[in-house]
């Protein structure tokens, strides 16, 4: 898919949401689980009832391997499900992967060839020849850890070289590689006061911002600080959304809190204009 | 494993080599893709050849993922295969994953319980509540990424924070880790000098060693600058033993050069006394 495609997609549906699909067994309805495969009728569920909110989904991929064949199995059949059934959707492999030029060119093929997702988040520690192979793949989108929203971001994340914190140093950088047009970023929303700073590097890429919500982000702040003229943003909710009931009701428990982000992101949007 | 189950082993063998099943259809013999699971053919010829010359074997999991459920199938086949007939081999799961707490969780599930892998290897970038899951498990080890033998590793890894170098930086934060005593660390021979200065942070701790031989890096100035008193490193190779030959002989040829490295390090450890 092409970024066009995507900001296309966000003005028709008047939403930047992309909803995480960390399925797990152990929190999804207990019917489910008589199921041949719970795991992706949890999914397809949640899917049909959000689909028209949304412009991503993003399964993050250590749900899928904690459960061996079986859980790449309903990967597997979820991307498929997206790919057939919604064309249109942005899809996303929460992958934070990152090994050397060789071995990252086998991730590449197995994420966006084999399974076929428009995109993959990559961590940047091992430097340019780990990221280069995901950016040679046209029309796909590699989304660079830059800081995130967890507590170990301080770490490393924001300490500084030279005056400057390593992840600006990690956008700075970035943009210098072979393919950079490819590249979008994650960015923790628990830091809203740092888009400014970031918008400064990277003015127009796509930021993947996780944590408004759950994890005490504000959409407005986030908004205000981020937004570029073609939106440039998709704000990922998982828990909040996909576990809103563990009821019979869930998938339209789910399609109300959808509903709610969708209709403050709205607003956003009439703000741009 | 404990450590000094690793450490005997080493000594009984006198060999502290690990072995890279970077398993590649491209790449192995043609005349076993007639095989129904051509991966796990080729992986136990070599298990079986080699085993004796070395103490650890490191599948990529890249190599497997690119293949998918075939692919995890045949990973799954081989982890069991070792720990049913070679149980005193140390495992490496190189995965190079690192996500937030709850999903570095399921990782290290996947790995340490699932597979049974007997260690794994994980991205520092997302600091303490990404690694610190991993640590928690019992006999099991997490080996962090400090210095890559990559070009990119000059992107970020060497930069210096306050005059210390990102690296060093990961090394010394990550001794204050809850668990620290399960870890051990990437350090790429490419750049053996550096060692002198890694065994300042970390005295003791086991270092994995990629890039001897076919990346240029010297076994004996690994040793020299590396070595503990319980020998503390894992020197190893894929590609130059697994690949030896493509032909009928392919495991013979994969354990000559096995053989090769085993008495360079037999060597090694008779310095040592």
């Amino acid at each position: 898919m092409t970024t066009q495609e995507l900001v296309d997609q966000i003005h028709k549906k008047q939403s930047f949401l992309c909803i995480g699909l960390d399925t797990d067994l152990e929190k999804i309805p207990a019917f489910l689980l008589e199921d041949e495969d719970p795991i992706f009728s949890f999914n397809k569920a949640i899917i049909d009832a959000t689909h028209d909110l949304c412009v991503a989904y993003k399964p993050n991929i250590a749900f899928y391997e904690a459960y061996g064949v079986q859980g790449w199995s309903a990967l597997r059949k979820t991307i498929k499900y997206l790919n057939t059934n919604y064309p249109d959707i942005f899809t996303i492999a929460d992958a934070k992967r990152g090994d050397i030029g060789n071995t990252s060119t086998r991730y590449a093929k197995a994420f966006f060839e084999d399974l076929n997702f428009d995109s993959i988040t990559i961590a940047p520690y091992m430097g340019r020849d780990s990221v280069e192979p995901f950016l040679a793949f046209k029309d796909k989108h590699t989304i660079l850890l830059a800081l995130t929203s967890n507590e170990g971001a301080f770490d490393f994340q924001t300490k500084k070289i030279d005056g400057v914190e390593l992840y600006k140093e990690v956008l700075s950088v970035s943009t210098t590689y072979k393919g950079a047009e490819n590249l979008m970023y994650v960015v923790g929303a628990t830091k809203a006061e740092y888009l400014k700073e970031i918008r400064k590097i990277v003015p127009n890429s796509f930021l993947l911002v996780p944590g408004v919500g759950a994890q005490g982000g504000s959409l407005k702040d986030v908004c205000e600080y981020g937004m570029t003229k073609d939106i440039g943003l998709l704000i990922n909710s998982s828990r909040g959304i996909i576990y809103a009931s563990d009821q019979e009701n869930f998938a339209d428990a789910a399609k109300s809190k959808a509903k709610e982000l969708q209709e403050a992101m709205k607003i956003e949007l009439e703000r741009l204009n």
